[in-house]
């Protein structure tokens, strides 16, 4: 281990066991504070300077055999980035990792922790930074660029790398096996264990959450010694630019090849995606995205492990309620919250059509829709804090898949377009709701991305759950949020999650949101159904992503 | 959970906590001793005529929906066992398990894992018994057919439990979240996690080991709360309904439905492997076997997790020892073993031409192989003993491969058939090694299943290393032997075993054998190289077989 990468491992050492405490018994735990006063005004108030510094001209990181420059991001708050990125040669930058590969494994736990630690660290540090980037390729708002962009992708990291850490540590470098033979002397063997990384890793980021969707991956592997290219979102390079500069300025003071974490961006035209995920040196993949490219790479990436965040058909089903005001804001700010673009977001929202019990009284089907329908209206009538909330639509796709959609039921608010008081060409939309019958299950029950949610009249709470069982097990959910004071009907509800692996968010009616997932605490997806095959984070996320190499002779361990 | 299943958690306790140490820890332990005098004496002069008894008839099981009888398995020692097994509707059994999966996951890790040990524990005391099926379906000679198809199968299995026990165990029941809100009163979240199982697991268990490559899987599965169904090989089917049997009985004991682990055989001429392979409800396969089968497998039951044991070139590298006797004594005895029938068998045994050095001076190529070959022949000089080493090959195949085999290389021992005392139509051969030169890659780079080795001459001792990372890289291996007297080269074998992920064994040239692997201590396989992608046993193989699924809500967990 070089005397670096030991310094920052003791210096973060506190921080680690802290986290492996945390993943076990999931209260409340964060290194990283999710309020920006917490921050170095100085990073603070330079931010967008910084941001527009880098702006329209190319940006450098140590890159293996570049022949040529990608790039072309354009902010979704309505201006073009200009910022070229070198794109690799995969076959040098291949074989540079698998040289660079030994000495990272040589180095063994500790070192490869501390590094990691460390990266998370000055990536901590740099979250204001990191937000704007975020913010101008996600089109998040600034505050949501700030909290999921920084401190909650980083606690999503720092969480890989304690599930990592207590998956090596489970190892024990050495074992003396004395096997008892009667009278005779026992039979003694030395042995030895090695953790050796898979191979090469491929992490696959996604246009909406360029950060906290990618760093599970990048720090699982990393820490079990995997060498991890960087593939971003052609419209989203810049937050994994960054990353990469800072997990490479990290790795050479630490006396490793910065080859170690490479960006290997692409463009829409000339995608690289497939071809480096059937590469048969990578052997992990990690993937968020669209069902069709997250089967295809398992269904065609058989070298590899593929771990698959998708897409579902997330529910929301509602029984029995106290306060419908404060349920229906409640929903009002997640339908909200980024658009709808998180995967997290809820889509189907299934309501008995004969209406439901509060403790103000019954309330009819319609007039549970028109509550959550003014609940929105409501929420986002001061145009500031709409922007803020909603923040801009990523993609032209999504802004036309609501025209797409207007069609699919019986409009309860529509969507309207909004002015940003500084960004005047920013992609802004409100959220899109429509009632539904039932029956019209080829509405809801295909994933339509973005502000676009459906209140579906079902024959009771009963059918709703039969429904929600049936298109979660087709289709998947990340999540599952539900509304009962029936404490029968709230088991009922819990069985149902048991038995679509969906987590449960009951009576959510405060300042947590169904869309909201905290790391150390939640888990995120449960990788049992359609919509993900693997959970952020557990012990199958890191737990194969290093095989144990053993040797054993006779005599004492050495 | 049912109070029996209390009772056996309760009553088995102690062992599972030893079992827990053992696996952190890596030193010899096992519960279930290796020497037949610590068993019942009674049930040791029984097993023969409780063997005899099964014979000729039906085995009768729990089986769903059986319309047919399936049988055939004729014993390599030279007779037909006629006993015919039912064989369930795989619709009917998925739908079964799909129901009977309910209860089992509801009743919790201690219920499942107590059920898991009490079957364990009965297959222990069965263990005479089970030898007879194992020895009579594979062919492994008595002693042998007794220690792997009995205790060290079920170190196995509880070491397999053991895993899952420790992985379920991570997990909470339930969490209290409290955010901390500043001035204001921090937000509480009562959280609960359940662990709930993949779906159906499916067994596909291998002919030469029916019991010891099938346990782990199949408890691996059951304690996660996966039913299991149990596809034997059509030669090999006993040990597997014995098996089953006990598991039905235990389940039914404590009051689960016994389909949850059920028997589903089929017939060479019409195999079911396949079809149950790519059924949408089983989520996980464990397979031994065929590389052919084992990659099909994998790149067609997406839908599943594979863990497959496949096979590879096992090797041994010479480079410079003390005592050729007893290096030879070692390595005859592992050639001889179940005839080269073990997944672990050494396959290439890479020599330099110029020779080695030994304690008594320099020994040319030739000697060593013609110390190898004496080697083998005075340990099987005597035919009783070499009949009970070498046991009977499981197949025709097997035998006809010898054939085929000898003109790859020039004869160092040819292999011989020998006659049984008792039983006269015994497939009994004797290793045939061959003298092969290092350019004759397609002789000894392919698996030649069974009694066949080579010796091939390199250039160097650097030369051999290189080969063995080249062929092992492409074809992979479960095992490496080596030998050397010089420190400097084995660092550079510890380096090639950390290359090619398998585990190294050095200068074993005592009562320790590269083909033997101790539960709880050694990692069967790394499932780092293309013989295996899986171990046998570790945290990657029990963590993916269940997903842990949430629910949270507003106030203290419940």
């Amino acid at each position: 281990m070089t005397q670096s990468a030991q310094q920052m491992f003791d210096s973060h050492r506190q921080t680690l066991e802290q986290a492996v405490e945390a993943i076990a018994t999931r209260t409340f735990w964060t290194p990283y504070p999710e309020s920006m006063r917490k921050y170095s005004e100085d990073a603070v108030k330079a931010a967008p300077a910084n941001f527009e510094a880098l702006l329209n001209q190319p940006f450098t990181l140590n890159s293996v055999g570049s022949t040529k420059q990608v790039g072309g991001e354009i902010s979704p708050y309505g201006f073009e980035l200009g910022i070229n990125y070198e794109q690799p040669n995969p076959d040098e930058l291949i074989a540079a990792m698998q040289v660079a590969m030994r000495d990272w494994r040589e180095a063994g736990a500790q070192a490869r922790v501390g590094v990691c630690l460390e990266i998370l660290s000055r990536l901590n540090a740099m979250s204001p930074e990191i937000a704007q980037a975020v913010m101008h390729t996600s089109g998040q708002g600034p505050l949501m660029a700030f909290q999921a962009g920084g401190p909650h992708a980083q606690d999503r990291g720092l969480e890989a790398v304690a599930y990592a850490w207590q998956a090596m540590a489970q190892i024990p470098a050495t074992a003396q096996w004395v096997k008892p033979q009667g009278k005779h002397d026992p039979i003694v063997m030395g042995k030895r264990f090695h953790i050796v990384p898979r191979g090469i890793s491929l992490v696959v980021a996604c246009s909406t959450f360029p950060t906290w969707n990618t760093y599970p991956g990048l720090f699982a592997s990393l820490a079990t010694g995997n060498p991890v290219m960087l593939k971003p979102h052609p419209g989203a390079i810049l937050p994994v630019a960054i990353t990469t500069r800072v997990a490479q300025e990290v790795l050479e003071e630490a006396g490793f090849d910065p080859c170690l974490v490479s960006l290997v961006p692409d463009t829409a035209d000339a995608p690289l995606t497939k071809t480096l995920a059937l590469e048969p040196a990578v052997k992990l993949i990690d993937f968020t995205g669209s069902n069709a490219f997250g089967d295809w790479l398992i269904e065609n990436a058989t070298q590899a492990q593929v771990f698959a965040e998708k897409a579902g058909i997330n529910t929301v089903i509602i029984d029995s309620l106290d306060n419908l005001k404060a349920v229906t804001a409640n929903l009002a700010f997640s339908l909200s919250l980024y658009s709808g673009q998180m995967c997290t977001t809820p889509q189907a929202i299934y309501v008995p059509k004969s209406g439901i019990a509060t403790a103000d009284g019954h309330v009819s089907f319609d007039d549970v829709a028109a509550a959550l329908a003014k609940a929105v209206q409501a929420f986002l009538s001061d145009n500031d804090r709409a922007c803020t909330v909603l923040g801009a639509l990523q993609s032209v796709d999504t802004q036309a898949r609501i025209d797409e959609c207007r069609g699919l039921g019986e409009i309860v608010l529509d969507s309207e377009s909004r002015k940003h008081a500084q960004y005047s060409d920013a992609r802004i939309h409100t959220p899109l709701i429509l009632k539904v019958d039932a029956a019209q299950k080829a509405a809801y029950s295909e994933e339509r991305f973005g502000p676009i949610s459906f209140i579906v009249a079902t024959d009771s709470t009963a059918h709703s759950i039969e429904l929600a069982r049936e298109v979660i097990r087709e289709k998947g959910a990340i999540t599952l949020g539900a509304y009962t004071t029936d404490e029968a009907v709230a088991d009922q509800l819990e069985e149902l999650a048991m038995d679509v692996a969906a987590p449960l968010s009951l009576n959510l009616d405060g300042g947590i949101f169904v869309n909201q997932s905290a790391a150390f605490s939640d888990f995120h997806a449960t990788g049992g159904n359609p919509a993900a095959n693997a959970s952020l984070c557990n012990q199958a996320f890191v737990a194969s992503r290093f095989v144990v190499v053993q040797s054993r002779r006779h005599g004492q361990s050495n």
